[in-house]
């Protein structure tokens, strides 16, 4: 396949795309009101968060991906989560989708909106009105800058990633930028993710890949278990790349499937990386499970153990812990055929220790990410799962969140 | 009913216990190495780990338990879990019942083990055979606590609680110590319980009782998600009270088993309580579940939220995380019927916001004890679990556990 990356990673960069960011007044000082545009309408492909308690925003988006099938643009606050927040919430919420079009121009049933922050508080409307006024979005990797930033809440890094691909000879850019840091676990938690793309693709193939893609990249992470309220992660494809119209059929599906499952993969372990007070990305592959499913359920259970993320902070090898996890994760297993390895070292064999360098390892730890291989030879089944230490900082960070 | 706490709480004080604990050898200092015996062989009950990896001990034990139907005296070990250990892990353990059987005089079938410590490490069975030898159990406090002192790990309290009943007008006391600090989630976790008693009753209702029980009390309870492989709660029951042998149809019955229910909730609130770390116990009270069932996966999901239980150590009312909670829990919910109250403030009503004073509920959540309601209006399903808040202290304790 052809895929190549991209320096100038930005979600402008697709043909026809324009974004800003802006500080309106909902955090202290900070960028936190947020616009992505295409010029024409795009087909539109959307996930959203499994907990039933939904925000306001989420499900007015969630009726642009369903019933309208295209989306044009997507206004995007952070500092308040609008979730929580009754009717007032839904009013509000649909008065930034109403004051988005009117300063677009454009149809209201094709903007998207999207928020993030405190759950529970009324969003103040008169900085968000005014700031919506105030958006400028530009076609250059300095809009694209800003709007990553003004979606943040306590991300420490900007996520962003843009590779090209080439469908039916033409150049098409898949690109994608993310915030989550907290509230992070499988099935979508306070993350948003936009992936914007020139590829001509129909909304409903567009919507397979992505649900396919999210399963083993976005729902593939945990911080910390807690599931929000607000997650989703939207794609928009504009169709200016000027391909024929991509399916299961198309010749190239392949090079767009694994360009989409790239860009998401990267966004999805940027997230993890970038963990509450986390030190380093902890990687999980499991092998060797019935089915990829139950591989996957072991890999999240071993990345997502407070026991693991805090010896992993220590530099311990005490994979006791990873295979107790990996015990209690509730998939078939003999306890007598695990294969453990950090990095290169194997620590267990036929469920079994192997003697090892403490030292060696606490070197191998100490390094910014650390793979965990498990095996526990039962089927072909594989998975991979991200997340990361838990740290003095994480405490730090949610204990005082509010204050 | 009839029951009152005894003041001096050990497990010594039924009729017919004897316990001891000293120094063998597994610990650097501390006391590792505990033994409870009955003068008679005893009516046997226990609840063990579900996790898929088992301790060595605890497969015996659970022989003991299954096939025996009888138990007469359990060795317990702290410092080494004897867990992932293989052949020579089971030989240990089959060492340690028939050293402590030869010790105590006693059929080795009657003899239960556990440990509880790293896992991974074969035994040192040296200073365990010197130390079973050392042993001297004793009808007296002295060797109750020094039992509930040999068996802790990072635990920083012993737990230790006693009651008394009357039964067929005779006095029965049930009394009970339990370890259990770190790797605590429902369903059994690096948590032992030992619960003794001179009531007369046949293993199998002692069975019943305890397996109802442990549902709503030791299952109720979770520090930080990680089952252990060790887990186990044992209830020796030897008769010397001579009442008629307790069945369900007993006019005591209701007596005897509430009684057992307070002796497990108060060793389960208390493990909850000296969680790693902690420095408050959080109970989560759950109304208007459809079942008694989803209420209590309601408790334990809000309970086991790592930014509630951040949020609780940081006084903060962040009651945004509670709802989050809830939604994610899996239960059927009405996101507009939700009530939930911080000790007797209410702060959510109808799923929205209900005012209230920021500085009442900070001097609240600065108390040792934090209660969390909930009421979900969608039928009358009740639970309880308990837990405890997440602290600088339990990242340290876990990333240096073995350093």
């Amino acid at each position: 396949m052809t895929m190549k990356s991209i320096s100038y990673k930005n979600i402008a960069s697709p043909k026809g795309f324009q974004a800003t960011g802006i500080h309106c007044g909902l955090k202290h000082k900070k960028k936190d009101l947020a616009l992505l545009v295409s010029d024409v309408p795009a087909s539109v492909a959307g996930v959203f968060t499994t907990n039933a308690i939904k925000a306001a925003p989420l499900l007015i988006t969630k009726d642009v991906v369903y019933e309208t099938g295209k989306m044009q643009a997507i206004i995007v606050n952070a500092g308040n989560a609008n979730a929580c927040t009754g009717k007032q919430g839904m009013a509000d919420a649909y008065m930034m989708q109403k004051l988005t079009a009117e300063k677009l121009g454009i149809d209201q049933s094709l903007i998207g909106v999207a928020s993030t922050g405190v759950i529970g508080e009324l969003m103040k409307m008169e900085p968000v009105t005014t700031g919506i006024q105030a958006l400028e979005p530009v076609n250059e990797l300095e809009g694209a800058i800003d709007f990553s930033l003004a979606i943040m809440t306590t991300d420490t890094v900007t996520k962003n990633t843009t590779y090209q691909t080439i469908i039916d000879g033409k150049e098409v850019i898949i690109a994608g930028t993310a915030k989550g840091s907290g509230m992070i676990e499988p099935n979508m938690a306070t993350m948003l993710g936009f992936i914007t793309t020139d590829a001509n693709i129909e909304s409903n193939h567009l919507q397979d890949a992505l649900k396919a893609i999210t399963d083993v990249t976005f729902n593939a992470i945990t911080v910390d278990g807690d599931t929000s309220t607000n997650d989703m992660v939207i794609v928009m494809a504009n169709g200016m790349a000027q391909n024929n119209s991509l399916t299961p059929n198309h010749p190239d599906w392949e090079n767009f499937v694994q360009t989409l499952h790239t860009v998401s993969q990267d966004l999805a372990k940027m997230i993890a990386k970038d963990g509450e007070g986390a030190t380093k990305l902890i990687e999980v592959e499991v092998k060797g499970a019935i089915t990829d499913i139950e591989a996957r359920n072991i890999a999240k259970t071993v990345v997502g153990s407070p026991l693991v993320k805090t010896a992993i902070f220590g530099n311990d090898a005490n994979w006791g812990r990873i295979i107790a996890a990996v015990g209690y994760s509730g998939a078939t297993i003999d306890p007598n055929a695990i294969t453990i390895l950090l990095g290169t070292t194997k620590v267990v064999e036929n469920g079994e220790p192997v003697p090892f360098s403490e030292d060696d390892l606490i070197i191998y730890l100490k390094q910014p990410e650390v793979k965990i291989f498990v095996d526990i030879h039962q089927g072909n089944g594989q998975g991979t799962a991200w997340g990361c230490d838990l740290t003095y900082d994480y405490v730090q960070i949610n204990a005082t969140y509010r204050s």
